[in-house]
């Protein structure tokens, strides 16, 4: 597994191919070239002295009669837990607080309309540990919690969505816990809450430990600037989770995560993509990054030996179209800020080329469903 | 887009990145490291003799107590048309026959125990002419014409399944053409057939002019060597196509197809090794090569003038594994064979550490499926 210092793919095949070989390359992995982003210096300055890269990149659309470009800007956010996991739980989350501001700030100088953070942003990734406590303590309302009141502050004064994906405690059912990520429109009213569907049990993301599958279904969030909805993390492998959305109207759909490199680093630039294209849609993949360390030892069902840490959170995170391509990744061990540019009418004119939808037959898919999951299915084998 | 002349995205990788970078460029853009397959030093020769790229790769999965591994050879087949499309029909049908024995011979010596050709294997692709005559004179019976009966004699002759795509022209049921893949059991005996279940309205590709949607559902073919699926061309970019294959047990699914650079190079990677992970199996990526010029010319629904090329298949054919990891691709352009020798037990493994089929929800989707395609479906969107 590549260490922490080897900083992006992109960097690599940059400095060491030839101009010509770059470009088919490129147009290979990465298909249609993504314009570089003009953004203010300003910004630039503020994330070099904050310590975070800044990258923007454009996606471009083509000119239509009947309706006006959609311009909107996305900010995705990957940063590490900048307090060790061991510091009081509200010190842990006001440095959270207050990194994610700084973040916020500069996005705004960009003019970001919607932007998105990591999972379960505002604390470590410890559900290795399996223990309760303090974690369990991290967990607040998605309706009025501190944090929500504070992205509803961040959503007003920079007129801004901001998707604030946290762990959330459901007081009014039972007090039980749920991954949820909330969406605040830019007039700071929280226009509502969507769950993490599908719950991993590999290896050290046992979560149902803390939480289940959640029980929203796949609600779709009418922006300002667009119709958005969020897939969070392991949803990502499931295609069906990600259609579920696009099928109820999402021209956007983030995927804020949590993973590490020995996991799951070489299928990170496959799934999103994937799904921005077989959805018409853009997805924007979103990972933390960093390595976390824990107060008490911990087994990871995988032989080895107990331990603290839980591997490299890889960042990369990166933003795919609906035509195939995508912008090049952030780093794969810095804070960073992604600034893309998406034209949303992409969605449309790439759903009226390959048409996707129309030939989906997800009437005969509904049916065979049903069928499949009875116990008495009998799968279609044929036999000599 | 890129000439004929660029050989492929490995080469270009392996000749001009530092090792230790292109380790880590591999690890990430290919997953663990498929090994090269020792293959007789006669089959290269006959490889170079017949002017087609032989390689060969190796997939690994762990010891286990209760199952002995389950080693299967696949092998896939890339190849131009090599007379060209104004020949009579007969002699361009013998002319592949012969092409594909030869290729064929030289997989028997590389202990290939299942072959797969591409995507309507004894014509070139001519749908993009819209002209019924002479390309429909190419379909032929899938129980008993020419092709499949010279298919049951590879098959017997060399004791390996063969997966033979064709146009099929169904006398029983009003003489309709379809798309489909005859599968050919290493006795000689056909097994059965499957139908492309998803048809193209593209650019060049609307070949609904000649077949409809495949009317067999999601058969999988048990084999000696292993459950099979072919899932044609176009049905790559359909999730739900690859997961019916799934759930009814396929290991290996096939994806013979033809499609030109310009239109999908850089989905090509993506969609099947995405396929591949989504669903814990196998999957054979399969393109043909070269460019097909057309006696009439045709417009391609482009803005472009009338013209009689179709564009350059770009070859790439290459095997995704359920752990993500995936083999090099053959050539952009030269005809080729690849071997990889698979252990299924692989699929069951990393279907026992990722879980997506007992964390998939099926019943969840099968309901929300049925809801959605209503006519009178209301999506379930969220306003402020």
């Amino acid at each position: 597994m590549a260490g922490a210092e080897w900083e992006s793919l992109e960097q690599c095949l940059e400095k060491n191919l030839p101009l010509a070989d770059l470009r088919e390359v490129k147009r290979i992995l990465y298909g249609k070239e993504t314009r570089e982003l003009h953004l203010p210096s300003g910004a630039f300055e503020a994330a070099s002295k904050g310590d975070f890269e800044l990258r923007g990149y454009g996606f471009e659309a083509a000119e239509e009669q009947q309706r006006r470009p959609r311009i909107v800007r996305v900010g995705l956010v990957q940063n590490r837990t900048p307090l060790p996991t061991d510091t009081p739980v509200v010190k842990q989350v006001t440095a959270l607080h207050r990194r994610i501001e700084a973040i916020t700030e500069v996005a705004a100088t960009c003019g970001v309309n919607i932007i998105c953070f990591q999972e379960a942003w505002t604390m470590p990734f410890a559900f290795c540990t399996r223990e309760r406590l303090p974690w369990t303590e991290f967990a607040e309302s998605a309706e009025d919690g501190p944090t929500i009141r504070f992205c509803q502050e961040l959503a007003r004064k920079h007129d801004m969505v901001v998707v604030s994906p946290i762990l959330e405690r459901d007081a009014e059912h039972g007090d039980v816990l749920w991954n949820t990520a909330v969406v605040i429109s830019n007039s700071g009213a929280v226009l509502g809450k969507t769950r993490k569907n599908h719950i991993p049990r590999v290896g050290d993301f046992n979560e149902s430990t803390y939480y289940m599958e959640g029980n929203l279904g796949h609600p779709v969030f009418q922006t300002q600037f667009g119709r958005i909805a969020v897939n969070i993390c392991y949803g990502r492998h499931h295609p069906l989770n990600w259609l579920m959305y696009s099928i109820n109207g999402a021209e956007i759909i983030f995927n804020p995560s949590a993973t590490v490199g020995a996991l799951s680093e070489s299928l990170w630039p496959i799934e999103a993509r994937n799904a921005a294209i077989a959805n018409h849609c853009f997805t924007c993949a979103i990972n933390r990054v960093g390595e976390e360390r824990f107060p008490n030892e911990f087994t990871s069902g995988d032989g080895k030996k107990a331990h603290r840490d839980f591997g490299y959170f890889y960042g990369s995170s990166y933003v795919a179209a609906p035509d195939g391509s995508r912008t090049p990744g952030l780093s794969r061990n810095r804070d960073g800020l992604l600034v893309t540019e998406l034209d949303l009418n992409l969605c449309r004119q790439v759903n009226d080329i390959w048409g996707f939808k129309m030939t989906g037959r997800y009437k005969m898919y509904a049916r065979e469903l049903t069928e499949a999951v009875k116990p008495n299915y009998s799968p279609n084998i044929m036999k000599e």
